[in-house]
């Protein structure tokens, strides 16, 4: 029994494209309890739902507890949610087109349900319960192989009208610049990612003939796959080619973050993801540097602070059951 | 006596670094009469503030009208507008430093007062009374000597938390490229506006030995402060460096609109501003095709109409109206 938790009790279940990490958390954000599965999207939409709601229940059981302990559940999705509840295409699952995520969630568990996109899961999580808790306004920049995340404005998600918008990661910083993975040129991501960062790997070894332990922990030459925590052993043991391209990627986040703060003014901005739990506190100042350079007006700058986030890999689902307890809370007009 | 106007009335006043736009508009944006004065801005704060009440007064009283007769006056200024109604400091006024807009000119009106920066209150304008009427949410680029503009979300202008952001013309899309008037290199303004566009003309001229038109119309070289018309005109007879250089602000104007749909996706993107006022229907193809090619998801370019302002030079000042009118209508709690 979960006789030591503060009251209400939500589901929040993060699916990603190669795993489901279910948790149930209480109205404060305490985590009671979490389980994990494959996701194997090749299964297919009403598997994968399947299978979200067995890992939820699996985290329930541990703590004797079943989905009529639970007030609602959220579930964060990799792809944009409709109004209806529908799906839009996930690039990394199949048959999500317009698939019914909330109805298939409510007749598996037998809950309202509420689903939201994993970015803006991620920072709304951020938002309730970590590092921008009590702000009005907060950016979520989350690094990883890509740059996902998200805008909180007056309490309300920022997803645009059509709800696919709030695409922090490719926002244009060089025009006719680096290839982006998503067939544009010059996207924040193509710099300030782990796979913007490989680009400039590549160059270094390839082009200009440099010597880094990355070509041993990545013969495939694949260096945007690397673990962020090897990137934190070759950073701190002063491997030029990573050091350089760390330090660039941090430049072009802070050229983001500019931009954030010259259009948003938001109260804070977080930045998370496996590269900033890795190495968080060694780029941060050059992350705010970049970003104080380049922010209009100057004077902006200090209004807006500049954090890590919080919540690690709980973010996402913390954020799903985050979005499910106000969405219930609306829905009951309180 | 304004017998034919629809019913309640307000007044919109655009402070400008040289001139003062004064109106008054009823409650559905039509313009019942307007006046101008010198703006005088070396006259100091206080100077400002009686010309400004002056000249609405003068378009007040072309129609029988006093300020007895407005329900509030709105007043638009260039600087931003703190929450207590004093604003912050203006690059082209003296003495406005923490200065108390809203409480002087409710001493010299004697009616409830709003205030506006210029920028968030033209997009205002254009969203209330103009081309985005009936939207929820829009961004609004006017392109003159700078890019000024805003954006507005679910009624509630963007204004960040200090009241300085929505610098729509500062957001970085060229990372160390064309330095901007504001200092910083790459900014938006810096190829998408006059300013911007004169840099490119004067390496045409200077660099490159092309001839132009525009050399006999600015023999000073301060391409920047040429007419739009004139623009228009070279425009038309197929100046190459003058199209050139347009093309070149139309390729970049969409390189932005395309960064506002990505993480904003709003229903509609107003472009206006001298240049479009003259020249909108040449440039707004290649505007669209640029974004087009840099929205992403690519999905979302169609879900946000591209289209030109509607206000012309009324945009701040109805803005301001409309701002004041919606100020008191919250006030009252209607």
């Amino acid at each position: 029994m979960a006789g030591n938790t503060a009251g209400e009790l939500f589901g929040g279940i993060d699916v990603g494209g190669t795993k489901i990490l279910a948790m149930v958390a209480d109205n404060r954000g305490s985590v009671v309890a979490t389980s994990k599965k494959k996701t194997k999207g090749e299964l297919g939409f009403k598997s994968v739902c399947e299978r979200a709601a067995a890992t939820l229940l699996e985290a329930a059981d541990m703590e004797g507890l079943g989905f009529a302990d639970l007030s609602a559940v959220g579930i964060a999705v990799p792809c944009p949610v409709l109004p209806d509840g529908n799906t839009a295409p996930a690039p990394n699952l199949q048959g999500w087109k317009n698939a019914p995520l909330v109805k298939t969630m409510e007749m598996l568990t037998g809950r309202p349900c509420f689903a939201e996109n994993d970015g803006n899961a991620g920072v709304y999580g951020e938002y309730v319960f970590g590092a921008a808790k009590g702000a009005d306004s907060l950016v979520g920049l989350f690094v990883g192989t890509g740059i996902g995340g998200g805008m909180v404005f007056r309490g309300k998600m920022v997803v645009g009208e059509n709800r696919m918008a709030a695409e922090v990661g490719h926002i244009i910083v060089q025009e006719g610049g680096r290839k982006c993975g998503c067939g544009h040129k010059g996207c924040l991501e193509a710099y300030a990612s782990k796979t913007g960062m490989a680009r400039r790997i590549a160059w270094e070894i390839i082009s200009e003939g440099k010597k880094s332990s990355i070509a041993q922990n990545c013969p495939d030459g694949n260096y945007a796959t690397v673990k962020s925590s090897f990137l934190k052993e070759a950073y701190k043991a002063g491997d030029a080619v990573v050091v350089d391209a760390l330090n660039e990627m941090a430049h072009y986040l802070g050229v983001g973050v500019a931009t954030f703060i010259t259009l948003f003014g938001p109260n804070i901005i977080v930045l998370g993801g496996g590269v900033f739990e890795a190495l968080g506190k060694e780029l941060l100042p050059a992350v705010k540097e970049s970003a104080r350079q380049r922010t209009w007006p100057e004077a902006s700058f200090k209004d807006t602070k500049i954090t890590l986030a919080q919540l690690g890999d709980h973010a996402v689902g913390l954020g799903a059951a985050a979005y499910a307890m106000h969405s219930l809370a609306t829905l009951q007009g309180k």
